[in-house]
C-alpha cells in the first residue's frame, strides 16, 4: 500500500533516526512512502525506505521539483504552498505522523477527514489518532487497520 | 479586519446560537467574516454578522457558488475540495474556531501555520489555540492579538 | 451576474482604456467583476467598474491580499500561483478576454472547459471565443448568451 | 527528462495510435511521461511508454487514484478538478500536445506561462507552440529545445 508519512521539517537526531526506522520498515514490507518531499522527517523516511527497496514520492509546496530531498524517487511540484499538505495525505492509504508542528497538525486533520487511519509517534495528541510506541508498531498498526477495511 | 470562523457543518442548536452570537459581535465591531460557506457554524456566523451589518465571504469546496448558505454575501467557488480549507484561514487576519471535527482541526493547523492568531470556543484543545469562554471574549481576544502585531 | 475579465497584467494605454470602458459598462448594468486582482487589464476593469458602482472581486496568485490593486473590493488570496487562474473563470458566469498572453490563454481554455461563454476583445483567436469590436458589444454579447441559457 | 503529454480524453483510433507512438519514442529515449492519468491520449501515451520501458506519472482531477488508466505507474490524486491541469504541465520539462479540446488549450497556456517548450501534433494553432508532423519529430524537437537551455 501507500503510506503517507508526515512530520517536522527540522528535527532532532533522535527523531530523524525514528523516521529512518519507519522508512526501513515500510520499504521492507513492500510499501511506498508518500511525503512532503523536503527535510527532517520527510528526508529521513525516504532515506530509510530507499535502503530497503521502497519507492518514495515527494509532493512539494513549491514549483521546482529539484527542491526534493535526495531520497525522493518521484517528485511532484505543486506551487500550491500549504495546499500541498492535502495532497500528501490524500495520496496514501494510511498516515504515520512523527513529531511535527502545525503543518503536521493540518495534515492529521486532513487525513482523518479523508477517513485515512492515522498512527502517531511522539506527536500531537489528537482524537482519532492511534498513539504507537515504535516504528515497527506504527507499520503493524496501519497494516492491521487498512487490512480490516 | 477579516476574521475566519471555522467549525462544524452540522451542529446542535446551542452551538448554532454561539456561532450566531460570534457573528453578531464581529459585525457590530465592523469586521468581515470569512468562512467555508456551508451550513452549521458557517451559516450561523454569517447570519449573525449580517444582522449587525457585517460583510460575509464564503469559500466553498465545490464548483457551484449557489451552494453557499443564504447569509453569504460573496461566495467563492473553488472545486478544490478540502484544499479550500487552506483558503478559508489564509483569507482572515485571525481565526475563531467553534466546535468542529477533523476539517476544523485541519484549518486550525493551517491557521497556526500561517501565523494567524486562533481562539477556540468549545473546540479541539490544541497548543497555540487560546481557549475562550464566550463569543464576546472570542472577538475581544483576537482584536487584542491582531492589534498587538 | 458575475463576469470574469481576463487579460494582460501589463498593457498599453489604449488597452488600459478599453478595459476601463468594459468595467464601466459592467458596473453600469449592475454586474460584478471577477478578475486576477493585479495590474494592467485587471486594474483597469476594476477601476471602471467602481466608477459606475460595480462590485469587484480579485483572486490573487499569492498569499498576501494587500497585493490587490486599489480598485478591488473583495480580495481573495490563494497562494496557489497559476492555479488561481482556474478560480478566476470558475467564479464568473461569463468571461471577457482583453488582450493578454499565455496566462490569458490558459484562462480562456478553462472558461470554455467550464462551459462559460467567452467573448474576446483584441485577444487570441480561439475557436469557441466570440470576437467583439467594442466594450459595449462585449457586455451585450455576454448578456445575450447567458440570458439564452 | 520528464515530458508532459496532453490531449483529448476521448479520441479516434488514429489519434490513439499517434499518442502510442509518442509514448514509445519517449520511453525508448529514456524519458518519463507525465499526463492527466485518464483515457484517450493520456492512456495511449502511457501504454506506448510502458512498452519501451518508460516511467509514467498520471495526475488525476479526482480523489481516487484507482481512476488512473492501466498504464500509469505512479498515480497522483488531487481532488482539485481542472486545477490539476496546472500540475500536469508544471511537472514536465517540456510538453507535447496531441489533438485535444479546451482542457488541452488551458494546459498549453499554462505550459507556455511556465516557460516550458511546447510542440503540437494535430492540435490548436497557438503562437509559441511549434507544430510538428510526426511522433519522432515531436520528441526530437523537445530534446533539441530543452538541450538548448
Amino acid at each position: 500500500m501507500r503510506v503517507s508519512v508526515i512530520g517536522g521539517g527540522s528535527v532532532t537526531d533522535e527523531t530523524y533516526e525514528t523516521a529512518v526506522a519507519v522508512g526501513r520498515e515500510l520499504g521492507e514490507r513492500g510499501h511506498t512512502v508518500v511525503c512532503g518531499g523536503l527535510g527532517g522527517v520527510m528526508e529521513a523516511v525516504c532515506k530509510g525506505a530507499q535502503e530497503t527497496g521502497g519507492h518514495t514520492i515527494g509532493i512539494l509546496p513549491g514549483s521546482d521539483r529539484s527542491a526534493a530531498n535526495d531520497y525522493v524517487e518521484t517528485a511532484i511540484a505543486t506551487d500550491m504552498g500549504n495546499a500541498r499538505n492535502v495532497l500528501v495525505v490524500l495520496n496514501g492509504d494510511a498516515t504515520v505522523a512523527i513529531d511535527g508542528s502545525t503543518g503536521t497538525l493540518s495534515e492529521m486533520g486532513h487525513a482523518l477527514d479523508f477517513g485515512r487511519p492515522v498512527v502517531g509517534l511522539e506527536t500531537h495528541d489528537v482524537p482519532g489518532v492511534e498513539p504507537v510506541e515504535t516504528p515497527v508498531d506504527a507499520v503493524t498498526a496501519i497494516e492491521k487497520t487498512v487490512g480490516d477495511d
